[in-house]
């Protein structure tokens, strides 16, 4: 089977970084280029974060920088608990590659406009790139395979009790996207809770001892850190990195399809996933939703990830 | 101990009703009156089928009608669980009892002033009655000695993805309760969830044999039937009782301090209730929200509930 | 002719005081009982006002506290424009009357349903008396002749830009009272606007030298101090006394048939008073909106209000 | 002096075509570019209708053809008003010239970027074109000298008790506009509303007969017969010209400086433009408001611009 060609829509943030580790070089998967946007911390911090990843793990994929902040609503980052960068922990050395020159939104048009409609859309930030180019060129929604996204929650959010974090960050963004009409799989909180990082995992991939391993275990050491004080927990929720696994192995995500309309009109739940658990509304499901992770198989497949760098 | 005195403001409603038969005759409380307003159905309905469970089981307890409608909205009603009645299943007897003259509100507000401050309100309907008692005579406020409701869902809606129906049908009133500065116990969709009245519970309390036996396996057939054909369970949860419950045997509950808003302001996740799980926002908690359930030991309150008519 | 029937809900507030005063003699109109609400002041301040003007004016119409707080939103008061009692300016004497212990929501209810169906409501506050009596016994709708009320805008607000001082301080209030069902009257800052109450207006009523004139410039005199501090102008708007002098004389007013919605779900809009002026939208009128005063006729009703005390 | 270089981003639309027509030829302005959005109809037919004005008047004009849609909200489009083609009435022959390929978000981005920082942007459809190239450059928000655009009333709206077409159209664009800190001028419905293009005015301008003179009295003979139909008005408010004659003669307009915000969140006011008239709220002005024009002025200015083609 062909690989599946993907660009990963980023805004590395600790766990962004292990969903380029795992894509880059899984069989599976053709990483076709990475784009980053303003989230987990500024664009001139998530385009440098990238291009660290991917030369520390010598990838040799183009990166290009897209929107500085969300579409309407003021800028919001989420710098605690990435640290000062949005990827403390390790050490990079200094950069000898740079950012394209073209703007992600239009690296995006072009690429999907030249394509055959077999490229899938990775987004594990919030959604503007994606929704800014829905709306400068409307004909590449089309042309999209498919939309695989970390994102929202059917139950409650992180950042605030209705909202989690990249839906909250540009929910008008993500309105757009989730009534393209394309197929989408939103992979949210309610099963990247369920994939925890804790020590013993850190320690399992510390064994691994290659490049990746020790790029995922200093990254992991510094965010469970910070997860511990701000939520309490031992091991900090693995969320970025289930889209890549359900690419590489579908059956990881139990899903289901559910009618999900983005609340990017209320103040207080501004940002809330409102997904149709029972069909109780009768409308026309257009998300499959994850509503369960194998979490076993999840974490072999990051292990094979790394290994994949042996 | 003394029993604990309540006024139980309800809906009747298959739940409310098995609500009224466990506060009835438990020797943990002092069931001092009855209110009803619009909810599962329409106000003259919630009343006849109040006054219809009292007077199947014998008791001798006051019932006051109260509100038609919910504060500022239009009238929401959830005919289809309950069926045309509110109340199908069991046969009643023609009634030889009526309700109370005075309003429901009325009674409230003056109970309320004439108490010692040792009053525990149950609201398991909507909360119009007991909202419009407090914007009517604030004064009750300070004398309320506890509220205990069934309402809201810190993940999930059930008649709409963000809002659980007894919120939705009010969800003015649930803010005006909500932020009444006494302290408040939500038993919201969290918990009640996970009271499944299965075949295997209706069979359990049907060999108890008395009257009390008779109405809940009679109550719960029916509304098995139809949660059955609306969510698709074998055995609906059974909401309201869980405040009674949590009364006669507080332990029954694992309940967590939050802050918690209701969304009335927005048009999508109207009658949401915010609530922040993780102290994320750093406001001072004003709910004791139910976070777990010992089931096995609610399923054994229900059953002494039962027991208590032999 | 019969005079009109009518209950004044007040919040005196300077203008108010001037309703009251012309309400209070006026051949045209049975003045039935005066009930107050929070709104220009606290509700302790507003009773107090009330009975002031009555007191002073000989006027024996008994009054009546009701609400203190909005429905569903946080207080609102006026106190800048209307000085710290609501009602500086006059000298008044020691209160030797007071206030009914009825509430004034019970006496609403009361008072409609012994009526024949033609009593007209003057409300010139905040709507909270009248919604909570709709909502606490709807029965008393079909009982109402007519609400003539002092509220909104369809161009634009006074305290916000999109809402009037009454409606924003309790636009839930409106909406009910907007959508019962009886005719009503809205005389909004469109027209108050054009009656300023400007020097030459304050010298004209002093050369009446009577109880009510006096009472009249010592209020105008504070009013448009404060009005002049806030707005700039040099006489401030008359607004509550134009219910009264389209009762004494319909003519005074031009009215529009349109339909009104209270936008009470917003927070920017929160209280605008949405009129659609042209019919554009095709929806059946529910108002008769005030859209012009012929500002002579309205002094010489005014004069004439004060002349009724000599 | 030199001429004011401007960039027109219009959806013509009658009223747009009088705009092209009194830019195209008047010595204040250099029209830079036309850009046209879906608006008053379609951006198919909004293109083609510039390329038609253009080509009748025989301006060298680029146009360039931008969003089909709103950033967020679904499609409006106002064909009642304007005909079936957005532009019915005149006879247009076949086109002879084309769109730019160039998308008109690029070309803003990139000559704004070019300029010395003295373009004025002349906005008269909804502001989906600026506020997308402000998003996908922010750089290009300084370089923008003013921003000179039909849209909103302070007053009331035409398509909404609340708002104005263009800015209902796409008011989460125009929140982005409103917001961008550069110098703004509104020209809204409560000054284009006073400049009604009666029988009188067609027949003035039917007078100066050349290839202008015509366009003018074909385009506005269709559109007031559209405007007598849905408004009752025998002379249309002549909207976007109103721009354009501020910038030949900006004594033409009065304005007051006000904070503006755009609704952008509710539901019901959607699209209200918030402007602080008195100043009430404190908060620094961000948008020069246009608050009464000299209508004969305003006929003078057409004339003349009329009279620029003979």
């Amino acid at each position: 089977m062909e690989p599946t060609k993907i660009i990963l829509d980023c805004d590395p943030g600790h766990d962004d970084a292990i969903a380029i580790l795992l894509a880059g070089k899984a069989p599976e998967i053709n990483l076709l280029g990475i784009t980053v946007v303003a989230g987990n911390q500024t664009l001139d911090r998530t385009a440098i974060n990238a291009l660290q990843v991917c030369q520390y793990l010598g990838l040799n994929v183009p990166v290009y920088a897209g929107c500085d902040r969300p579409m309407i609503r003021e800028k919001l980052t989420a710098g605690d608990i990435h640290g000062a960068t949005g990827l403390d922990g390790p050490k990079f050395a200094p950069l000898d590659r740079s950012i394209e020159t073209k703007h992600a939104v239009q690296y995006l048009i072009e690429t999907l406009m030249a394509s055959d409609g077999d490229i899938t859309l990775v987004p594990t930030g919030p959604l503007t790139n994606i929704a800014m180019a829905m709306r400068l060129e409307p004909k590449i929604v089309p042309k999209i395979h498919r939309i695989v996204l970390m994102g929202g929650s059917f139950s409650y959010g992180n950042v605030s009790p209705a909202a989690e974090f990249n839906i909250l960050a540009d929910a008008d963004a993500a309105h757009v996207v989730f009534t393209c009409g394309r197929p989408i799989t939103m992979v949210g909180l309610d099963v990247t809770r369920k994939v925890l990082c804790v020590p013993d995992v850190v320690d399992r991939m510390a064994k691994i001892d290659n490049r990746a391993g020790n790029l995922f275990v200093d990254l992991m050491r510094f965010f469970n850190k910070t997860q511990h004080q701000v939520f309490g927990w031992e091991g900090g929720p693995l969320h970025d990195p289930v889209t890549i696994a359900s690419i590489v192995a579908p059956e990881v995500l139990t899903t289901k399809p559910m009618h999900v309309e983005i609340d990017h009109r209320s103040i207080q739940s501004y940002g809330r996933t409102n997904a149709d658990v029972f069909g109780y509304l009768h409308k026309t499901p257009n998300v499959d939703v994850a509503t369960d992770i194998d979490v076993d198989r999840f974490w072999d497949i990051v292990e094979a990830g790394i290994r994949n760098y042996s």
